[in-house]
């Protein structure tokens, strides 16, 4: 039978999961964050049970020192990470003492302190202009200094694999010199992202022979970021540095919750606190939330798609099986396993969805109508596999279950900007419900608000419960780019009633016809699931 | 000085670069090609010089029976690749002689088929109900069979790297079956994604002692799809599997660009054909459009990110060499080094961005005020690290070089649908241009297609040369998404005169102002490129 065992390495005594999506992921292109955000995302990341959390660099951006201050109010409180701040090694010529940037990385009363070093000859001599020389008392003196003031030190050594090809000595002495001042880590960074996973383990292998704790901050250039980190660990690293959804300057630094989960699924690690990686996919679609960065729907582990099976063969295997085609079970990431409705899928998808959903499709040839139709909708533009709500109405009109609560004669939006700049938007709907045929006009900040505030309006003297939906999500999606304003478009919007969320979908030529159909498709499924009867009462 | 050189394994005399973005690309879950996409894929495939091009199922997906008989019929010719179709062994119990979809196979007319077999003994008891010894004889008459009816095989091992774990004897017995038939590459397929680096070295190392010719096919499942590809070619394996864009099932196949740009540029291997890896950033981008998926901004290599640089740390050392922020030119891959206009950037990128642009801004007092304006623009949404246009318009009216090509005193757009479902569109606009006041009305298929058919008609009197202009993308991003409605809304407008393209911003609360904002700014940008004077002829 020859039943192999993959080779695991033993968990080391200490460990730290360093992250700094506040910092270095907050470089990425298109992210910006107000105090306010990193407060929330800083409570998201405790909550997923990180060690550090590297909150940006207080005295150089001036946002950042607002953050450490209100921190230091108490604007949160950690459970279980230890806040730091980044920074640098004081100014060249400067004693560190005398250096305001050092001061406010003291004054930031943060516990820890992380400083960038350069350990690359030629950074140290073209982007620093001083010697090799003044750059290791730089780093003696800054780490000195803040230990001395009562703060825990680590190091990262910029460019370390870089400067260890140009340059093998000095970049080790730079090492040396920081573990001796006292860093209780030293973090090889591969700043530019170039390495690959052999290399880096054959210069870690080689740093860790000088015998100081070691950690690993890498970039995604070459694609193996998460990888490169992992293999830092193997060769000896005891500290990883990585960010949320992988955010970070160009491609992006090691997506932290796939090295995490990677160590304690693969390699029987406990790291996070006991039930915290079940956290994952909630923190890192919460934090994505915030930053306003959507997260990959592929993201490793976390992403909507990541366990989302589409082919009809995998499909069916999985109604044998799951761990047939997937390499760990979903929940133990707090993601799910999802059957997608689509194109590709066959009727087993179609009918497991259904099932999902309460419906018995179990009929071959309802169950090929369905699919039929599913089909024809996809190819229009529609997409059920996010918008749950809709498929549920499409398979209630072929399943004959469908309420009519009302009907939409007409309406119309109007939108206009007058000569001083000001705007106003209106909208009117006709509707009947339950007999009675109402018009009323509604205004909002946009057209899709005004239909919003027209509709509401429209039902809520027949159906109070309305009262209660507040549309709280509204993606657009321009299908077949490219076309300019005679594309496709594609609107999805979630709506919840203060205790469930749903999402329906809408498509056409115009924006405000595809958001009107979403609109009115969502009033219909929280009238259902709210047990509204469409007849009138006391018929 | 003890410069080190990374250790660089040699190239092997065989090596095939497969693309399997068409088969199994394509069961991303939003993803959905017609034989048209197809085609065209299959052409920017071909620039980009892999060797062979999957092109799909046929027999099994009837759009993929088309696909190939397009190509049979001589819809698309390839200069460098060769078309592969991808199919499974022959069903249990039937000979390959007699089995319709081994048929469909043939009658394909590709000349190489890669066939998928079972590798893992739980799959063949399982999931195919047969015997392990069936599965054997299937894997051995279907390649005979096809190898002799003229067409070359390779065979996917499916589970590969679980199936050695469970029955090693068994999977590596299914290689050599494989390979003693006459497969010319035997695919290692980590199928569920869930290996790491070196599990997938070690294990590729033992089949590689059967001496058969492997390739690798990963997934991404634990963020480490280019890295195990990697790995694999390391340790032997002389076929690299993998998609354009990282597209594929759940989260997607290994990155084929990066795998290869990693082979090319840090291995010194020649795969492709001389020149074309610096196709590679256009055929990403141009699959992209076909998809309609968006590559991610921070792709390795290809991203539009992923040589933009953000901190102003960064942005002064890249003044003195961009080699030291870097890892490779971006030119060998076709992409460009991006300085990024942001509240990050300092004086450096917005001095570097203008002179990008053409526009002296080396006076320090003029910079700090740029910056501080284009800050305060991004804190309400605006972005101009994709509206070039908008951000050189800003430039100007700071330097007083902006035109006053025309005032528009105000503008409405009704939208209505009547009773009979049917829908109507109409904007109309005030504005004096050149001295002269015109109102005037336009139709369109939506609100800002409307509102630019009246826009144009109100200028092209006056400005003939609008005629040109036209509207070719649009994009809309809900801000502070979790908002509904009342969310910040930015819509970037990509405009071209048919010589150039350019991309303007707006911003609002309602999505038509932002729209009209991105609108106007796009002619006015078109006018001055065009070299348009806002003075009336004549005076």
């Amino acid at each position: 039978m020859s039943v192999t065992a993959p080779r695991i390495p033993a968990q080391p005594p200490v460990f730290h999961v360093y992250d700094t999506t506040l910092r270095d992921g907050a470089q990425q292109e298109g992210l910006r964050l107000s105090v306010s955000d990193k407060l929330q995302i800083a409570t998201l990341l405790d909550e997923l049970g990180v060690d550090y959390i590297e909150g940006g660099w207080p005295g150089a951006n001036p946002n950042d020192t607002a953050f450490f201050a209100a921190l230091a109010d108490g604007a949160a409180t950690f459970k279980h990470a230890t806040l730091t701040a980044f920074g640098a090694t004081r100014r060249v010529g400067l004693r560190a003492a005398d250096d305001p940037l050092t001061a406010a990385l003291r004054e930031s009363h943060a516990p820890v302190v992380c400083l960038v070093a350069k350990s690359h000859d030629q950074h140290v001599e073209r982007a620093l202009r001083t010697t090799l020389a003044e750059n290791l008392a730089m780093i003696t003196d800054t780490v000195t200094h803040l230990r001395a003031e009562g703060q825990r030190v680590f190091v990262d050594c910029e460019h370390f694999f870089d400067g260890f090809r140009a340059n093998r000595d000095y970049a080790l002495e730079v090492v040396r010199t920081a573990a001796e001042a006292g860093a209780e880590a030293v973090v090889l960074c591969d700043t530019n992202g170039g390495m690959l996973p052999p290399w880096i383990g054959e210069i870690v292998a080689e740093a860790a022979t000088l015998g100081a704790p070691l950690g690993i901050h890498c970039h995604n250039d070459t694609g193996c970021a998460v990888a490169n980190t992992v293999a830092a660990v193997d060769a000896g690293a005891i500290h990883v540095q990585g960010t949320v959804n992988g955010y970070g300057e160009r491609t992006g630094n090691a997506d932290l919750i796939s090295v995490v989960a990677n160590l304690e699924l693969k390699y029987g690690w406990h790291l996070l606190p006991t039930g915290a990686l079940r956290e994952a996919t909630r923190v890192a679609h919460a934090i994505a939330e915030v930053t306003n960065m959507p997260a990959s729907g592929r993201a490793p582990y976390v992403g909507l798609s990541s366990f989302a099976h589409k082919a009809g063969l995998h499909a069916s295997a999985i109604k044998v099986d799951p761990n047939l085609y997937q390499h760990i079970d979903p929940h133990l990431v707090g993601n799910d396993m999802r059957m997608l409705v689509s194109d590709m899928a066959g009727r087993a998808n179609i009918q497991l969805k259904g099932e999902e959903l309460g419906f018995d499709l179990s009929d071959r040839d309802l169950a090929a109508r369905i699919t039929d139709q599913v089909k024809a909708a996809e190819a229009a533009g529609y997409t059920y596999e996010s918008a749950d709500a809709s498929f549920e109405l499409l398979l209630r009109r072929e399943l004959d279950q469908l309420p009519s609560y009302f009907t939409a004669e007409s309406w119309r939006v109007l939108t206009q900007q007058a000569a001083d700049g000001e705007m106003d938007t209106e909208a009117t709907v006709r509707l009947t419900a339950r007999g009675e045929s109402t018009r009323v006009v509604g205004e909002g900040n946009g057209p899709v608000n005004a239909l919003d505030m027209a509709l509401r309006r429209a039902l809520h003297e027949t159906y109070a419960v309305v009262e209660k939906f507040e549309l709280i999500d509204y993606r657009v999606r321009i299908l077949d780019q490219g076309h300019g304003t005679d594309a496709t478009v594609r609107v999805l919007i979630e709506t919840t009633d203060g205790l469930r969320a749903w999402t329906t979908v809408g498509v056409g030529e115009n924006i405000i016809e595809a958001s009107w159909e979403a609109l009115t498709e969502a009033y219909v499924y929280g009238l259902i699931h709210a047990g509204v009867s469409p007849e009138p009462v006391g018929v």
